[in-house]
């Protein structure tokens, strides 16, 4: 398949490297930012580039990879007309680009991509299309790069991205209060990974409630009691630690 | 080194496989369960076993593996003298062993470490001991389990505990919301997993603050109205969402 890419970022540049690699062609790379356009179009062996205004690569599909609330007055203003042209946000939906031409979609990678990261980690993608054709188009392209592709509706896609802000970005701010309670207790925070690591991969097996442990579901308050004294100076992860103790024993309350 | 469990519960199980596979000899295993102890004593291939008043076993370490509010009272009316003995919580004192022998300490697997795991997680061990002698033997047998022994007195190791509370039990709590969640909008919440994994195994690399992400950092306003209003049935994830975006928003108020 031949892809042109509008956007020059994380989602561009590993998407990118994934559809370069799976054996596409990357037929051109428009972008506002002369150097980063130059950049990517080297790293990707794309064939042309330009600014976003000035797009003549042809392609199969037009994938437009800029910010969320840029999405639509790009797609609106695009100089390509009867093409294939999706967007790959999470929370964005399809009909914004129904201005732009006759077939588009959406290809969201749920993932965490970041244009530092030396290998690819492992993409889900959820996908929308107008028409049958459209989707199947898109799914083929996505089925090129991972084995977890899922269709999924405006109202789907968003949720599974709330959710994906919940198990990423929320769970990336309990790491980020637990190291900087552990840097200024001169503590090594990097004595947590192998647990950080478990919890997250144990998910595989069985359901998350299944592998709860801690004082909190063992109701166990001494310890409960002892951890909240070592907070009096971290007001923030004290709160959260309320929060979580009475969540934790509120949803196992019929459990014990 | 010949070592004797006393408890036959998820530490004893898992320490006791990492310790038998290391090489050294389960001298005995002891607990109120016969059938538990029994099985335990198989697995490990243990010399001698029985209820934790008859302990008769000959051993270098004696290692206390019971609940952390039975511990003190276990210790207190062991028929050992003379020995070390260690526990393996995180949050009780190491002086509660004071009265059951001359040399104590403690051997706490900053891991979740369950029965049913066929392999051996990677665990991390905070170590004390009452003597500088002590703490040698006690260090020594967790370097033969592990590249990561840590010397933690009873405060380090307490904040630790707790940091390990939030980043295990905590951030599973998230998990078990959101699948949840995913299950009751028919969704398949296995399709987060990839991006878990990234979230949790990325730390390698560098701190968290410097990898988040997301709308809450972005001050994307319209995506988190559009969170904020999927969550009305939700109302223990709409509280958890308003305090993370704030709380992300706070953390990195200077940054953006």
């Amino acid at each position: 398949m031949r892809v042109v890419f509008i956007g020059t970022g994380n989602v561009a540049t590993i998407l990118g490297r994934a559809i370069h690699g799976a054996g596409h062609s990357i037929a051109g790379i428009y972008g506002r930012d002369t150097v980063k356009t130059g950049a990517l179009t080297n790293l990707l062996q794309a064939r042309e580039n330009g600014p976003i205004d000035s797009i003549t690569a042809e392609a199969d599909m037009y994938i437009l990879a800029v910010a969320d609330s840029a999405i639509e007055s790009v797609a609106s203003h695009l100089p390509i007309h009867q093409k294939l042209l999706v967007h790959t946000a999470g929370s964005v939906s399809i009909n914004v680009l129904q201005k732009a031409g006759r077939n588009y979609g959406v290809l969201y990678p749920l993932q965490s991509l970041r244009k530092e990261r030396v290998d690819i980690p492992v993409i889900p993608f959820l996908v929308d299309g107008n028409t049958p054709d459209t989707l199947t188009i898109i799914k083929d392209l996505a089925a090129s790069l991972s084995d977890k592709v899922v269709v999924a509706s405006d109202a789907e896609r968003m949720k599974l991205h709330l959710a994906a802000v919940i198990v990423g970005n929320f769970t990336n701010q309990l790491y980020t209060l637990t190291a900087d309670f552990c840097e200024k207790n001169k503590l090594p925070f990097s004595v947590l990974f192998p647990l950080i690591e478990e919890v997250a991969t144990r998910l595989k097996e069985s359901p998350p409630q299944s592998f709860q442990t801690g004082p909190a579901i063992r109701r166990d308050q001494a310890t409960i009691e002892k951890h909240v004294s070592l907070l009096e100076e971290y007001p923030e992860i004290k709160n959260l630690y309320a929060i979580f103790t009475e969540s934790i024993q509120a949803y196992h309350k019929n459990k014990r």
